[in-house]
């Protein structure tokens, strides 16, 4: 470790430490970092929407996304037991959410090779696919 | 700081210690504590889609959620300037997307004093919404 690497860890060892003793969560902390990330959020509809297997394939295929490296972070879900409010779309199988730096981590991953191997082994399974990349304003 | 409670404080640091030693960003160390959070995402569609002004009074808005107490992050966004792609859907005004540790926290933040005043006093600005709530599967 060169020594300004090394002043530069310990200067974030030290805010990490001061910021969970004063109670904020690292989630808080991250958030101030990532104000400004590209959220992407998918929605996938199965073609066989009561298919717990191909539910769980999807799942799987989705999972391989999270070594591209522009990923910042990935999550995975399925329609949670919300209240069903007229404006509560629960339609969908499956989501992914990837937060990337900005617009060019999302171009990186659209061509990237895992992401198009996802797309060749699992686009059979689903018969809508709906992507929103929102970018964050503060 | 309690004789548990700091023993507790000082592992947590070491962990983060030893996880930005090794190169794994706090993006990744959060991501595995949050994956089973439920991801609330929602869409504005403006009535008067091209007033900058009307925008920023909901942008406004959204940033009042952050201060209830279940909200674990906020990210307001707008459309990216990715590829339009046919899935992607850049039609909508802004977005918000909250994470929640589980239901409950979602359901204590529909009820919120915070969360009401924002609906009463920026509602009239939007005519379309669209919420997916989508809890993580791992």
């Amino acid at each position: 470790m060169k020594k300004q690497t090394r002043r530069t860890f310990m200067a974030s060892a030290a805010v990490l430490t001061a910021g969970v003793a004063s109670g904020m969560s690292l989630t808080t902390m991250e958030t101030a970092k990532g104000k400004k990330q590209l959220a992407h959020h998918v929605f996938f509809w199965l073609k066989n929407r009561d298919s717990k297997e191909d539910l769980n394939k999807l799942l799987e295929g989705l999972r391989t996304l999270r070594k591209i490296e522009s990923v910042r972070s990935l999550h995975i879900g399925v329609p949670a037991s919300t209240e069903l409010r007229p404006v509560v779309d629960a339609s969908y199988s499956a989501s992914e959410l990837i937060f990337f730096d900005d617009v060019e981590g999302q171009n990186v991953y659209q061509v990237h090779p895992i992401h198009e191997k996802f797309v060749k082994e699992y686009s059979h399974l689903w018969e809508k696919v709906v992507v929103y990349d929102a970018i964050g304003v503060e």
